[in-house]
């Protein structure tokens, strides 16, 4: 064929991230190829720092520059409560919604025996750790697979010991949705917690 | 916010590019973040050996490593037949379906004045000066915009002058498609070009 070598990795690098199929892969390289070198060097650049930069917090795990991270390092924050997530990219919604004014834990995964991830290999004992150190509430906000369903409780049986809150965030109809394409167990779980006007 | 800026700027880096939104920005970022540094700095290198090697070969404006490019170069193509498209892009189902054998020739656009886009800004001349040489057809592959239909006309009104066949692609009804979800011009030229069996 006559893809140039070099054309042909780059739509291969392209193709091999998440959700970018080969032709958008393509459509990818090429518009590369169209760009001035300086531009291409800033993408480059863009991609090899932000992974040389950023690393996990040496305390709740979310991606950081600085370690201790931004939140666990602010007087601002209400250290009485951390909220519980599978990964770093659950937090910017949290923070987007303004609601939430304590720490983070970040857990890196749930439990899942199969593939060999068990409470060691999530930062599992690291929370237990923090959860003793003055902690009144753990907000377990993680997904809804039956990994993370059984992590949760997991978590829950541990916390146990200590005196500690735990809660869930409310689980409804998402806002501004139409009913019509609610699925039947988020119906369910609507129904279920319904309140009181 | 909390976004650390490096993890910012590649997702803005991200969105910049095309059929990129927000959303799967962010998804690629977290992506790159979670990669071993070896292969951030593959993918970066991929990026920026694709731009530094490639460049358009000087005969037919396609996309090459070398120059003059392979099929330029080739003994085996038909010298006397030449296609022309709007960008490099567009060779690669030509490639594919195996039908053509003769060389390219790649415009790098459309006729658009509004936008200072004439015959001089496209690679018109050098077609001009390569249809001179022995070259018996000229396949005008552009697309179906109001500015690919000018551009033709122009070529084959330069072209007339010459002692040159040329040819459009045939217009109809793709292969696999089901009639129900074809727009009413294809139609149109579907059936104006209806064959007898």
């Amino acid at each position: 064929m006559f893809t140039p070598p070099a054309l042909d990795r780059l739509i291969r690098e392209f193709s091999s991230l998440p959700g970018i199929g080969r032709k958008s892969a393509r459509r990818l390289a090429y518009h590369v190829l169209g760009q001035p070198l300086e531009r291409v060097h800033e993408v480059a650049s863009a991609l090899v720092e932000a992974r040389e930069r950023i690393r996990p917090c040496s305390i709740c795990f979310q991606f950081t520059e600085s370690d201790p991270c931004p939140v666990c390092s602010s007087p601002r924050r209400d250290r009485t409560r951390l909220c519980v997530v599978e990964k770093a990219s659950d937090l910017e919604s949290f923070e987007a919604s303004g609601a939430y004014k304590g720490l983070y834990h970040v857990l890196g995964g749930t439990l899942s025996p199969l593939d060999g991830i068990g409470p060691k290999e999530l930062h599992i004992p690291e929370l237990l750790a923090r959860a003793r150190e003055g902690v009144q509430e753990v907000v377990l906000a993680l997904g809804s697979s039956p990994e993370a369903d059984s992590t949760v409780l997991l978590i829950d049986r541990m916390l146990g010991e200590l005196d500690v809150k735990r809660t869930r965030l409310a689980r409804g109809i998402p806002v501004g949705s139409d009913l019509e394409f609610i699925d039947e167990i988020t119906m369910l779980r609507a129904f279920e917690g319904r309140v009181e006007l």
